[in-house]
C-alpha cells in the first residue's frame, strides 16, 4: 500500500499515540527482538502484541528480520524522522518569541477595552 | 484534567494523527483565529471542526485568546515540544549509524547460512 506524505504522517502519529507501542519502539532501539521477547515485559498475550505489531508495521515503523525461524522485528526510524520534520516546523512557537508576541497583543487589546468601560462608567455616573 | 507525561504523549500524538487539524494547527502558526475563520478553508460544518478544536484543546496544542466575543483560538506549542522530545531519541536511527549496524548483522547472518546450505548441495550430489 503506497501512502501519501499525508496518510503517512496520520500513521505514524496514530501509531505514537500507545504508550505499549511507544515502549515496543524504545525495546527495539536496542537491537531486534522476537514477538515472544516483546510480549515479556507488557505481561500481555501474543494476539495483544502481534495487534499492536501490526499497527507499527502498518506505519512503516518496524520490519521483520532475514530470521526466518524467529522472524525477529527491528526498528524502522524513517516515519519517526518524517515525524519529527513536521514537528520541527513549529519549534519557533515553543522556543517562545511567536506566542510571547500573542500574549503580548491579548494583553494589549486587554488594556484598550478597559478604558472605553472606564468612559462608559464615567458616562452613567 | 492532570495528564501524566504518557498520557501528555498519548494525547498529543493521537490529535496529530489527523489532516485536519495539523492543517489547523499550521493555520494558528500564522495567528489567531475564531472557529468561522478555521472553519472556512475545510468546507466542513462548524460542528465538525468544532470537534476537531476540542481534540486539539484537550491535548493543550491550543488555547483561548482574551477576546470574549471572537473566542479566537491560538496555538500552544508545548506539548509539541516534548512529542518532539520524544522521537529525538531516535534520531541517531534515523541519522543511519544503527540501522546500518542491523542491516549489517543481517547479510552476515544470511552469508553463514548460505554456504551451509552449499555444503549440503554438494553432499547430495
Amino acid at each position: 500500500m503506497v501512502m501519501s506524505p499525508s496518510q503517512q504522517l496520520d500513521a505514524t502519529f496514530a501509531a505514537l499515540a500507545d504508550p505499549t507501542r511507544r515502549a515496543i519502539l524504545a525495546r527495539l532501539a536496542s537491537g531486534e527482538a522476537s514477538v515472544n521477547e516483546l510480549a515479556k515485559p507488557f505481561s500481555m498475550s501474543q494476539p495483544a502484541i502481534s495487534k499492536h505489531l501490526k499497527v507499527l508495521e502498518r506505519a512503516g515503523l518496524i520490519s521483520r528480520g532475514q530470521d526466518a525461524q524467529r522472524r525477529p522485528r527491528r526498528l524502522d526510524a524513517k516515519p519517526l524522522k518524517n515525524a519529527t520534520g513536521w514537528l520541527e516546523k513549529y519549534r519557533q512557537f515553543w522556543e517562545g518569541s511567536f506566542q510571547r508576541l500573542d500574549v503580548l497583543l491579548d494583553e494589549m487589546k486587554a488594556r484598550e477595552k478597559k478604558p472605553a468601560l472606564n468612559k462608559r462608567e464615567e458616562r452613567s455616573r
